[in-house]
């Protein structure tokens, strides 16, 4: 089976390869995918209000661009859950384009109607929002937890699980990440191992989902 | 990697084996999962209005819980896209139940929002309609196929072809079955091969779901 290139938009700047691979390296190992993994210029911070979407938006429509032409990439991810500038990504390009937030949304969707989100930030993306409708039964974010960089910390997981179980509380069958940082920190498993519900991990996601695009599996 | 049982309804009687297994067959060499297949009783029509969907539910009920009774099945399609009984099966089982229409449906959601659908009904199944919006751009169902019998006529294809074609003039980006009947005569690999464009197997994407739920993958 060929190993099929595609590009991996991170939202936000960094020199570090570990963390700029971290996603790809994921989807590499689970989809036979040759991962090209960029991030945005000048953003270290990355997205975090509409301004800084605003900012980076056009980064990552020049990002695709660049992707398509130089390294013939046969599909995108926008690695994010908020899907900053997908339509005008699929614009740009003549590739699939899928984003994170929105391929965790479908997917959940697919097999719940009783979905939990847990998040960093003070809302749900809205294009997840908008996708899950009715089904989205309860949204939480860890106390303390307000960044990416917050989950690193080794409190951010205690904190999380508890989020994790007031949304199984809440009536939630199944738990979406909003947020792609849950990922770095390995906590699908965790909370598949210690509270028995399945997770929808929006890199496994994208991942899955551009697999089943590009060859049908 | 361990070889995870699934059971697979097929909505409508038949003894012929072959019939039988032919949505298993392609799940299991797409996905490694082991497929129980099972059909309903005392219908070799199938589903085809209002009543013969009511008298089928009961049975697709009855036929999932022996699933997870007996065969101890890891999670349960209903391999139609009607999804017909999805939510009154979740309710009667405790793994995870996917119906052919929603996950096709909402994969090419993921990926693109011109979605143009080729069914052989007088209209899209309601799930379906629901699930894409306004990304349902156009549906067509090609002249003189009126069932899944009509498909395997060999005038069917050509005819087929030329609503595939309108779909796209319609401004479908991807076409979607809305009848796992496409998926038994090879039709998605014809418009891919013939259009060039991307097409939503019912049946792939159960089994990608099934997959991807079960094992993350």
């Amino acid at each position: 089976m060929d190993v099929l290139p595609v590009g991996i938009i991170r939202v936000f700047t960094t020199e570090d390869q570990k963390i700029l691979h971290a996603h790809g390296n994921k989807i590499e190992k689970l989809y036979n995918l040759g991962c090209i993994n960029r991030c945005i210029t000048d953003q270290p911070k990355g997205i975090y209000d509409v301004e800084s979407e605003h900012e980076a938006i056009p980064k990552i429509v020049e990002l695709a661009k660049e992707m398509e032409e130089k390294h013939a990439v046969d599909g995108i991810a926008i690695s994010c859950a908020a899907d900053p500038g997908l339509e005008l990504v699929r614009q740009a390009v003549s590739i699939p384009v899928v984003g994170a937030g929105s391929c965790a949304a479908h997917m959940a969707k697919t097999i719940s109607n009783k979905i939990g989100v847990l998040t960093i930030a003070n809302e749900v993306p809205a294009p997840m929002i908008e996708i899950m409708g009715d089904s989205l039964v309860s949204w939480r974010k860890p106390e303390d937890v307000n960044n990416t960089a917050d989950l690193l910390k080794e409190e951010a997981k205690e904190k999380s699980m508890s989020s994790a179980k007031e949304l199984i509380n809440d009536g939630a069958e199944i738990i979406v990440f909003a947020c792609t940082g849950y990922v770095t920190i390995g906590f699908g498993e965790m909370i598949e191992d210690q509270l028995g519900i399945p997770v929808i991990d929006p890199v496994e996601a994208e991942g899955n989902m551009l697999s089943f695009i590009l060859r049908g599996e």
